[in-house]
């Protein structure tokens, strides 16, 4: 193994200049942005790795690229990734542009960088250095990497998922993502999320008008406000009737994972300038409280003037974006219901859901034998045991594409505490993206 | 009259021309544009009317364009207009572009054309015509055109009523506004609701973050909506403390008035898509509410992704903006003390309030000789007798430049019931400008 560790280490600048230049691909899914080309160089670089590679395509949605190693060994592993990312906005934030990936100070700062194309490049390289150290792997070896996981849902690849479940079948499936947390183990995670994205929209006069007929003509951004104001209480208590029905208390076997979790909750606080968080929690509360349970976030609302300075206008319409995280058994259509009902209930009958398919959450056993050898990979290589989310706080498509399939998902990834995700300086530390390339080629090693 | 009134029909393409250059200008002085130039124009047109006037400048604020014949007659009448417009945004809704002053169907399409450029020219228009005619005035005319009553709360000329009072002094104050109704007769308006207009900010982390986070990290704009929602109820109930302790009932007469005046509900609702007002009312009590009520109106608010498709963010940072139109002896400091007051005692003391200095409401009575005298001259010109408006609506500085100098306002102009003032497709009719150039003429003449 110490050969592939030396071969990354000789030719790292060669594979951070991939990754770079992959990063330099505003590949915005939910823009429609650069998305075929971006798939176009991914099935190069798989093909500079010695995996045969397609591209999937399907109209309206966007490619998936699928590479595969020769199907002669025993046994099967997947990397599942994207190569789309979420928009750069708010751009003025950015100290530099979100697709010039420059290196600063040891870190890649790029849109994409940490999720998802840092991990997503760091398997292909792994790959890319154990063949040419090795010649050959010990192991079949899946890539799935999708367009559609930052918009999307995910649609393209889950129905390949559910027709064509045979592309995707493998004894172990590599999850998109993971931490190097700060005292230099990984964060491994066997779980996911699920997401129901929708936008409510309420609709007043059918023009904007001046803002002197407030007193008789009814404002649609009130009407939105007081909407809001029904679904979620200043406790962080979600009040659409039905909501937790079906959220589970954490086992207690989940409770011992989870009481070493670090969440480095203080480092947090100071990095994000703030003093509390939700409810003042700490400790166990606080960590259950990340894994377990589900959210109703405002990710984006609207209404009248946003220009500078002063507009007094009555505006005509009003928006606002939600994104509920679901925990295990939470199904989307059926908290859309509740939602459509609640609002039915409280007389926002006028307010328009306008809402995605969705995606529900996935968990995989932390004693399965194949994620114990990934757990034993990962110290081998760091010196020190990984730290195991039970479950990511964040989404995907694990459900469809592993857990209604049987099989395991464990993710691991480059990213750090403060890369910044989905925000403006997302960033990965070089360092980190060279572990992960010789974290992945440790998992093909170790599986021989 | 008849001579002048023939000269304007003879010369009217002339006076639309000069109405449609004026339009063109782009002069929103929220975002500081074209303002100078405007001015500038403006005076130019006063010098073509035979009137001497000058650009009255002061740092950091908008010219004042000031205009003056010869003071050699007995008594003085001002006219009070402005030359500044709203911004133009939604720019998607407009027909034709909004500076293009594009003239169909009768109408002139252009932002500013209803608010307040048409009165402000048929005005200029109508002096130059009875020079023209006659070779002289029977009254002393002063022109007061400010750049700061869309934004920026009249500072400057609210700063000379202040400091060089005897420059406004006057007789009778022509206010800027006023429409046309469907009936043809003038709607004329003797005061005018002042305003307070604020910026509330909500803070949370010093970067958006991962949606993920959601469940731990507190949302700016969750507080914000909790926050909105303690200051109004969907009965539009302005549910600050003391925001009503000064808001008086109507005078008999005022009611008697309020009962003549015909706000043509049906056709408004009609036209604007609706099928009631806010809670329901008709009839007198829509009327009081509108003339005698003051406001609390989102005009803006904005936090996170508005960009289009998703984006799974927690929002760092949310604000709304709101305008509040007040009634006589409500003073805008005040409100705003009050404001501060109740979103301390909710738990809001975080949320961060940015305002300006804001502007009271003012009332001219309705029996005033001069103000009847002008009421005539609206009968005479139309055939049928004006309407009047107690309390406009909207806003402006009547209160100190006419109110706080004892000088009687009143105000009417070349708007109709379907201007949209303020929106997309502000728009004025030919026929209400050359109108409206004929009633000031009519004004000047009754004047001997």
């Amino acid at each position: 193994m110490e050969q592939v560790y030396r071969y990354i280490d000789e030719n790292k600048e060669m594979y951070v200049q991939w990754l770079q230049d992959l990063c330099k691909l505003p590949s915005v899914s939910t823009c429609d942005q650069s998305m075929k080309e971006t798939a176009e160089v991914v099935k190069q670089y798989l093909s500079e790795a010695g995996v045969p590679a397609e591209i999937l395509d399907m109209p309206g949605q966007q490619p998936v690229v699928y590479g595969q190693t020769s199907r002669d060994k025993e046994s099967t592993i997947s990397f599942y990734n994207h190569y789309d990312v979420q928009p750069e906005d708010p751009i003025e934030l950015w100290e530099s542009p979100p697709f010039a990936a420059e290196i600063r100070e040891g870190k890649l700062i790029a849109r994409g960088s940490a999720d998802n194309k840092g991990a997503l490049m760091a398997r292909i390289c792994a790959v890319h250095a154990y063949q040419k150290v090795y010649g050959r792997l010990p192991v079949n070896i899946k890539f799935l990497i999708e367009g559609e996981e930052e918009s999307g849902g995910s649609r393209h690849i889950k129905h390949l998922a559910a027709t064509q479940p045979e592309l995707l079948q493998a004894d172990l499936c590599i999850w998109e993502n993971g931490f190097v947390n700060n005292d230099g183990s990984f964060e491994v995670k066997l779980g996911n999320k699920g997401l129901l994205f929708v936008k409510l929209v309420a609709k007043g006069a059918n023009t904007d008008l001046h803002s002197s007929q407030a007193s008789i003509i009814e404002n649609p951004a009130w009407r939105l406000v007081w909407a809001l104001n029904t679904l979620k209480n200043d406790r962080d208590e979600v009040l659409i009737e039905h909501f937790y029905d079906k959220v589970a208390k954490p086992t207690e076997g989940e409770k011992e994972i989870l009481e070493q979790m670090d969440l480095e909750d203080e480092e947090m606080l100071a990095r994000l300038g703030l003093d509390r968080f939700i409810r003042d929690l700490r400790g166990n509360e606080l960590r259950e409280k990340l894994v377990f349970q589900p959210t109703c976030n405002i990710c984006g609302i609207e209404s009248g003037y946003t220009g500078k300075g002063s507009k007094t206008v009555l505006p005509s319409e009003a928006w606002v974006k939600i994104d509920f995280r679901l925990v295990p058994n939470q199904v989307p259509k059926e908290i859309l219901q509740h939602l459509r009902n609640h609002l039915d209930r409280h007389g926002f009958q006028d307010i328009e859901i306008i809402a995605n398919e969705g995606t529900q959450a996935a968990k995989t056993d932390p004693d399965h034998p194949l994620v114990k050898k990934v757990m034993q990979a990962a110290s081998k290589m760091k010196g020190i045991p990984p730290r195991v989310i039970l479950m990511n706080p964040g989404s995907g498509p694990m459900y469809a594409l592993c857990q209604q399939l049987g099989i395991p998902a464990i993710g691991f990834g480059v990213g750090n505490p403060d890369s910044r995700k989905h925000a403006p300086n997302e960033n990965i530390l070089i360092k980190d993206y060279l572990d992960g390339i010789k974290m992945a080629a440790t998992v093909i090693h170790e599986w021989a």
